[in-house]
Order: C-alpha cells, then sequence, then structure tokens
C-alpha cells in the first residue's frame, strides 16, 4: 500500500543552495531525500510547497513523498531529526490522504522579511536580518505597503528572465510590525509569490523609505509592470517562509 | 596626555577560545587589541572585566584601555565595528576618568544561562542553548534555585584546578525566567563569580530537574565546597555575560 506523508521543515538557508534540488551545491530538499531513502530504504522524491532563494530561512516549509514502507510518521520524524544536519529540523510529520499536494493544494502563504534599521550592525541576528544603518521614512513604507494588498499583476516585482506565466497574485495582508531595538518585520500573505517576489517589493519599499520614491510612485511601478522599474532585489538572508496554508 | 577609553562589547563566542589572550587560538581580547593597534598605531592592552569561557557569549562585556592618541571614542568605536568581524561589536566608546578600572571596578555582573526544554531541538535557538529533550522538575530546580541567594562559600560550584583563593561571593538574585517554546532563562547577579562557577550552577540544578537531588540536596552540596559532589558542568554555548555593574 502506498501511503502519503506530510512534512513540517524549519531550516536555516545560510548553507544551502535554497530548497530545490540542483546540478551544483548542497539544497534543504536534497539533503532530506537522501535521509529519508536512507531510512526507508527506497528511493524518495520530495515534493515542497514550492522553492526558496539559496539562503533564505524556513519556519514552516511544507512537503510530501509517497512511500510503500509502513513506518508511523513519529518514527519517521524520530529518525529524520536524528539523521538531519543541525540546521535542518523536521517539527511535524503526518499521514495525510491521497488528495493532498504540498504544491498544488497551497491556499496561501506568508512570508516574513526582517530588517535591522539602527546604525549599529548585531552580531546575534546577523545571520537573520538585513542590517539598514540610515534612517528610513517608515510613515511612508507603510503608506506603500497598503497599495499590495488586493488582486495585481506583479510583473514588476518578479525575478528578470521568469518564464511568461500570469504574474496575476492576490496579496491578503501586508503589514511591517515593530520589534526592539530596530528590527523591523514585514509579513505578507498571498495566494502565491513570484519568483524573488518578497525580495524585489522590500527592496523598493526600501526605496520609499530613502525618500527616493513616495507611495504614489510605488503604486505606479506596481502599475507599470515592468521589473526595470522596480529597486533592487533585497538580500536572501533576511527572507523567511513562515506557513503554507491548505 | 594618556586617556581612559571604556568599551562596551557585544560577542557571538561560538568561533573563539574565550575572551583571554591564550597561546593557541583567536580570542575575543586578542582580536580588539590587533584592530585596535591598527587603527590607534600603538600596542594596546585591553583589560575586560573578567574572561568569559571558549563558547560563550556576551551581550554586555566590558573593557578599557589607555591610548596616547586624541580620536574620540565615537570615531574608535566606528573604526572598530568597521574593522571587527560580524561576531564582535563595540556597542559604546566612551572616555572614563583615570580611576576607572574594568576588571577591578565591578561591583555586580549578570550572567544568563538559557536551556531549551523540549523534545524537539531547534534550528534557530541551536548555538545559544543547552538542548535538553526531556521534561525536567523546574518547580523543585526553582526551589534550589532560591539556595543559592545570600553570601556564600562556592567552592562546589568552581572549576577542579583552581587557584585557591577565596570561593566566597554574594549572590544577589537568581532566578528562571519562562520563554515561549520552551526557552528557560536562568539569571544571576553576583559581586563575583569563580571560574565556571554558572555552568557548574546550571549542571547541577538540571539534576534536581531530573529527580537525582532534591532542593535540599542540592543545599547539602552547596554547604560542602566539595567541587565532586555538584554535577556536571554545562555547555558553554548556552551562557552570556548580560551586564558589568560599576
Amino acid at each position: 500500500m502506498v501511503r502519503k506523508i506530510k512534512l513540517l521543515i524549519e531550516y536555516d538557508g545560510t548553507n544551502y543552495q535554497g530548497w530545490q534540488v540542483q546540478a551544483k551545491g548542497q539544497t534543504i530538499q536534497g539533503v532530506i531525500e537522501d535521509r529519508l531513502a536512507k531510512i526507508l530504504g527506497e528511493p524518495v522524491h520530495l515534493i515542497g510547497s514550492g522553492r526558496t532563494d539559496a539562503g533564505t530561512h524556513a519556519f514552516g516549509q511544507v512537503a510530501h513523498f509517497t512511500t510503500h514502507r509502513s513506518f508511523d510518521p513519529t518514527t519517521i520524524q524520530r529518525a529524520l531529526n536524528s539523521l538531519l544536519p543541525e540546521d535542518i529540523l523536521i517539527l511535524k510529520a503526518e499521514e495525510v490522504g491521497e488528495a493532498f499536494h504540498a504544491r498544488k493544494g497551497v491556499r496561501s502563504k506568508v512570508y516574513e522579511y526582517r530588517i535591522l534599521n539602527r546604525p549599529l550592525r548585531s552580531v546575534f541576528y546577523r545571520p537573520y536580518v538585513w542590517h539598514i544603518p540610515y534612517p528610513l521614512d517608515w510613515e511612508e513604507m507603510r503608506k506603500a505597503t497598503q497599495k499590495l494588498v488586493g488582486r495585481h499583476d506583479f510583473s514588476s516585482f518578479r525575478s528578470t528572465g521568469s518564464p511568461v506565466t500570469s504574474a496575476l497574485r492576490e496579496v491578503f495582508r501586508a503589514e511591517w510590525k515593530q520589534g526592539k531595538d530596530g528590527l523591523m518585520r514585514f509579513q505578507i500573505e498571498a495566494n502565491g509569490f513570484l519568483k524573488q517576489m518578497v525580495r524585489a517589493i522590500v527592496g523598493t519599499l526600501v526605496e520609499v523609505g530613502k525618500g527616493k520614491l513616495d507611495a504614489e510612485g510605488f503604486q505606479r511601478i506596481l502599475d507599470s509592470r515592468d521589473r526595470r522599474r522596480a529597486g533592487p532585489t533585497a538580500p536572501a538572508h533576511g527572507l523567511f517562509l513562515i506557513e503554507v496554508k491548505y
């Protein structure tokens, strides 16, 4: 009997070439598939909810695989966690019905981007934030952020060289949360994300913060559907995949 | 004119052989002295508030040095932060009076020890906690912790092979703070600490948590002044020097 197992995965992306198996370099998917094959004694193909960029982290990536073995999910979780490196952790493993699909079944995803906005860098935040030492206009950035909510063509905020597919996505929520010591957390929830979309949005919002654009200018960039008009792509190491909803 | 500069220092101790310059391996003191000498163009001797063990971190180590140069402290701070590696940061630099001494002037120090007490390890807490996957008796540990407060001979909680000096210290405060997701933070403030004292105390408190000892047994170990009766030394990477008071 073939069984389908769903995994909830936390990882520190610092030392990986992203989620998806690549020709060169270590990936999260590749490392988990390797350990699963050792445990199950059969080749395993892991299907994630989507890719994450090289250097990007996750609190709650979701993936599934099918197996002919009868190990219960908790046993698989324990065995995986004992074999995986310290920067990858299986938070949960459960058996799901045949209809579940980690990528096709996604209703929405939540990403978080962290900026440390203060003159001093930080030893402990360092691998997980984009440090911006000069002041930013957070009021104008918050105004621009509100322009993202709703159904839009996000062509302006996708990586160049993306395949020609629809760039229409619906953003349910986009907001900045103020933490202590200058830590600012951008949370965005949408029914789907284009390649490097969150990083392009954050890079452009920072241009607003610097005063190079105002919220109306940000709106015009969104409306233009032209990637060349948007700001630079924010560094990957400030980005976290927080949650995938089904 | 000779001027005295006081530094407030944050560091991630993971990649260092502790604070103090050693015959072998990189130390925090050594790296800062090296960069200071480059900036000031003269050899610099940095005097810290005290040593921290290899692998131990700091949010607020204090040190001072004297110099013949007339750079203002903010310039020194900026120059240092641009030359120091990412895991060492000068939070503050200020000129102090001749009477100030980073070690001799200490009134009290605050240390924090972090335990992650839950079945699952954590990708993001990993370099900064002692992960204990089995349940601990936190009520009994808290009772034992109260025995530490006051003036005691801490010979039971010093590293073996320490020089024969007085082990009398006064603990002003010792408590466990409960964080989220199983993170427990032990804070202890005292007028001074013996070598590996916090780690030996935490290691013994965990023995209480496991049920191998009760709070009265912990009291008897403290009273015995015999290191061989105490528990194992907790790992260095869970320990932070939080604050030095003058």
